[in-house]
């Protein structure tokens, strides 16, 4: 998404009111380019260390936070931060490795549950070290106390 | 990853100098709930209106940018921001609706490179319109110049 295709408006009064300008693309370019670095190495050490991608311990995340550590795939899918499109192939998944467990919701017996079970539990807790010491190392300490404040503050704005 | 498994360090002298504070993981969680939020309005306006992922744009922008709109699969995965594990999948994808052609690197007979068609430079130009507005109203439009820079100044901290 480095895009400069379809002639960005360039600070300048005749532009399309609907374009971006070359500032607002560039911020949006380094914003993109700052994500995609940090969660790439904290994909490849996830990897590494503990044979997880990112988006799987997104979902047993999702899933330790949640009421009885269950939610409708509907509901996974819109708590997942990483890939959605993938949560159903990525459940099955994580279902036949035993760290979750699918079944249909009784009530109105249409809708699928997942429910981390107490062995994706115990991954989840082992492979946080993983995470969390590259949260530290990526993202935090690359960053001062201003910078983590401002940040926060400027995302804030972006959250639908 | 609104990830509070682990026991992240509190802001206390005693905690693991590995782990992130609490105040470090608000900042990190809030980040990627800002990236995941206006990507997805993205990626729902591009699929309604452009029948695209934003994957599949993302690909077509690197290679629309990259001399001779040609590029490596291996340069290709690392230059697309958003989900490099797919690459080849989408590619596929890609090459069988005649917007991309895959063919072998002469010189050593290893490597595969991917080129965008004519009709891939057409159908980017055209997505680009709903993209470029996409980001101005759920980017742009969201912060103030003053932001803009500052996000832009925080974000260049964390490429590696």
């Amino acid at each position: 998404m480095s895009d400069t295709v379809g002639a960005p408006g360039r600070d300048c009064p005749g532009r399309r009111p609907e374009l971006p300008t070359h500032d607002e693309m560039a911020s949006w370019r380094t914003f993109l380019r700052a994500h995609a670095g940090v969660t790439r190495m904290l994909e490849s050490e996830l990897e590494a260390e503990q044979k997880l991608s990112l988006a799987a311990y997104d979902v047993l995340v999702q899933l330790s936070e949640a009421p009885e550590h269950r939610l409708r795939m509907t509901e996974l899918a819109e708590a997942v931060l990483l890939s959605r499109s993938g949560v159903t192939r990525l459940v099955d998944r994580l279902e036949r490795s035993g760290l979750v467990l699918r079944a249909k919701v009784a009530e109105d017996g249409r809708g699928v549950t997942a429910t981390l079970t107490d062995a994706g539990q115990e991954r989840l807790r082992i492979a946080s070290t993983t995470h969390l010491r590259g949260v530290r190392r990526h993202f935090a300490d690359r960053l001062d106390p201003a910078d983590l404040a401002e940040l926060a503050r400027i995302s804030r704005k972006l959250i639908p």
